[in-house]
């Protein structure tokens, strides 16, 4: 089970399997949506979102998998889909550099509105459906991302807000922080498709350029002031 | 400082201005937001919508209040800014209700997607503008709202969740739960406008007609399965 954006080639998992497997004998389809683990196992109720180029094959694994504690939607996006899931993970770590800083939920409340807006963006420009990512694999699962104590991309932001840095931060934990090499991935894909991710762009200078995440705090906050409509 | 849609009348904060004072002299201009207030009072970053029908009065006041940990964006939707505050209250209480229960984060993150969802279908049968909504009135304030421990309304809806009545989880507490009275007037607003607001019934179910939270939440989870874009 994975997601994510392959480095340097940023290609999405499901062109990851053409390109491994050669033309397909059967269409594939995608997964993702607000599903912590733990929660899944533990039966609580969930909805998460099935995407395939076959609506036939959708619905048949839609039927497969739902349990009445799992809800499964399909949607036709797969580009959204699989975008959304991954971007996501870097406005986690941002999520988790306000909590280490102790900046409060007004501010990861803005950071998410502010998230969902360039994250969609990217998925317009490499040719995604809007509404998927105001969807439960778009804002649902960053949402999610965000306010959970157990995602690790957010964990591993809090431990960079705390002052730790990138190599101490990753160290602290035995599990992979997917969220680090997708923002490598989705900042050169962002640079690709000639689109503007401000807080992926900041959480880049953040990881790898040294970058003080406080200093960038204060300059979003008094730039010159404007219409909401503008930003868009 | 004042929010909601009065009660029988269905009158929006700046109707009700207008309704007792008349012509107006001046134009008026409404701020909402995730602005969760002790945050505000110890200057953590907070960002906001405020809405005017006169450009000017909107950049005066944004100007006027606008502090380095308090960002001020204009919004030309005054209706929609308005409706927004009000109407993420109901969905707060249906969000305390899963806490209540126990329900997790997945469970929540669902019902905010769902939730700006119907918020919006609202505010656009009211002649508010989509983009308000997913901005910082809409979406932002409500994901504060669901996932503050400070707030009234989620908290009052924990109440419920855990069992208690209606009149226990409203004595149990020293605030006013704005969002009680207001699912009251949303139900009518939608009944008059004829929007379907799934999750704001089942509030208004469980407040008002004694309907069980968790027999609802099983009964949305196990509806017919369907494609999450019929659903938007």
């Amino acid at each position: 089970v994975a997601k994510g954006i392959e480095r340097e080639t940023l290609l999405r998992p499901s062109q990851v399997l053409l390109d491994v497997l050669g033309e397909p004998k059967c269409p594939i389809a995608v997964l993702s949506g607000p599903s912590i683990a733990p929660e899944i196992a533990q039966g609580l109720p969930a909805s998460v979102a099935m995407a395939s180029e076959s609506p036939e094959l959708a619905v048949r694994i839609q039927h497969l998998i739902s349990r009445p504690y799992f809800r499964v939607y399909t949607n036709p996006d797969v580009v959204g889909v699989e975008l959304a899931g991954a971007s996501k993970n870097v406005i986690a770590i941002a999520s988790g550099c306000l909590d280490g800083l102790g900046c409060g939920i007004n501010a990861k409340a803005a950071l998410v509105t502010r998230g969902i807006v360039e994250i969609t963006r990217l998925g317009i420009a490499a040719g995604a459906q809007a509404e998927t990512f105001s969807g439960l694999a778009g804002l649902g699962d960053l949402v999610t991302t965000c306010f959970s104590a157990a995602s690790r991309n957010r964990s591993f932001g809090e431990a960079i807000g705390r002052g730790r840095t990138v190599e101490e931060a990753l160290a602290a934990t035995q599990c992979v922080v997917e969220g680090v090499e997708t923002t490598r991935s989705i900042t050169q894909l962002a640079r690709r498709l000639g689109v503007e991710m401000p807080i992926t762009q900041v959480v880049y200078q953040v990881l790898f350029e040294q970058r003080d995440m406080r200093e960038a705090i204060d300059e979003l906050m008094t730039r010159p002031l404007r219409s909401e409509m503008e930003t868009q």
